[in-house]
């Protein structure tokens, strides 16, 4: 057994359903909803790969060359925190192993639990975020993108929503167990904000998408 | 170049979701809804394998057995289908080959693009049917599985749900072109069935997570 953590993106497909599948605690939720994040990035960077360079949607050339660029990059940060979130937990386990005979030592313990805490709950609300940003790319993907590939679009925001669902649900597990009010009274404003434009969004794309087909 | 295709299971995960984010037809959003209903389904695997063996949940130990036993099953299925989406649509673009100098090749011709189209459809609303298996897979998990892990029975439903969403948008642009009223008719009541049952287990699994964490 090596210290070092799987990189799963250069691990076959197969290792990683597996591996989510076991009982082990990684991958679980949070990097699977990054993923599927990633993987509505990639559907919108496809749709604007199958419009670039053809004559007719020549006019949207330029911004759609702008599109696959943030999409290239919203999932380049999923792919990141696909990874991360494999480890975010690790922090909170190592400080409940930390010694709480004295005074002190318990402080010290309770402290580092917390800050633990904190640092696995930013993981997923990354994801939510980056996840938010895919549905505002598929919106315009399934607005100005070939639309032979509308689908594609659509099945973008549909992922992106269940990516930001996901992680979300990951956000509020943690918060649970912060004492910081204002990290939590914070999270949770953002967490709900996000998740009404995702939804909102979702609804607009599916329904570009119905139009098209 | 081979002939034979990737079988992405087997190639990394970047792979899979660097192909996707190309301009080359395959992997799509059928596949990719596939790999999602796949990775939901390996969730609930997950809160099954966290449930097994732990003697506080000894009372659920043969129920938990038998919904693993499912999610496996669902998983094999929606990654067989991944791998089906990629190459679904083959048929339909050799039939389009044809020749069509007489009335005889027109009509051969024709009936090879329905069937191809039909197989097409087919594909993507079996990845329907097994999506919302695995949402019904994860009520399960999320009420009898390990509390501890019933974020992860959310996230598997909200990924069932976007699984059979996306793989619905597939089959409906293939009944666009196909002429038999019989099979679109059937197929669109199917996709009703389908999307109204996903999005109440949705609504429902979501709701047990958050009133358990």
């Amino acid at each position: 057994m090596s210290d070092q953590p799987t990189v799963y993106c250069k691990q076959p497909l197969q290792i990683y359903l597996d591996d989510t599948g076991s009982g082990t605690p990684a991958p679980g939720g949070g990097s699977v909803s990054a993923c599927v994040g990633a993987l509505g990035a990639a559907l919108v960077s496809m749709v604007c790969n199958l419009t670039l360079g053809k004559e007719k949607f020549a006019s949207v050339e330029t911004d759609v060359r702008a599109l696959v660029a943030k999409a290239d990059a919203a999932r380049a940060q999923l792919e990141r925190l696909l990874q991360d979130d494999t480890v975010a937990y690790n922090g909170v386990i190592d400080a409940y192993k930390l010694p709480k005979e004295t005074e002190e030592q318990q402080a010290a313990r309770t402290a580092a639990i917390q800050a633990g805490l904190i640092v696995a709950a930013n993981v997923p609300m990354e994801i939510c975020r980056v996840a938010a940003e895919v549905c505002r790319l598929a919106r315009t993907a399934a607005a100005i993108g070939n639309p032979a590939a509308v689908t594609d679009a659509g099945i973008g925001a549909i992922l992106g929503e269940a990516a930001a669902q996901g992680a979300a649900l990951n956000v509020k597990i943690n918060l649970g167990s912060i004492k910081d009010d204002a990290y939590v009274q914070a999270a949770q404003a953002e967490l709900e904000t996000i998740l009404a434009e995702t939804a909102a969004l979702r609804a607009a794309v599916l329904q570009t998408t119905l139009d098209k087909i």
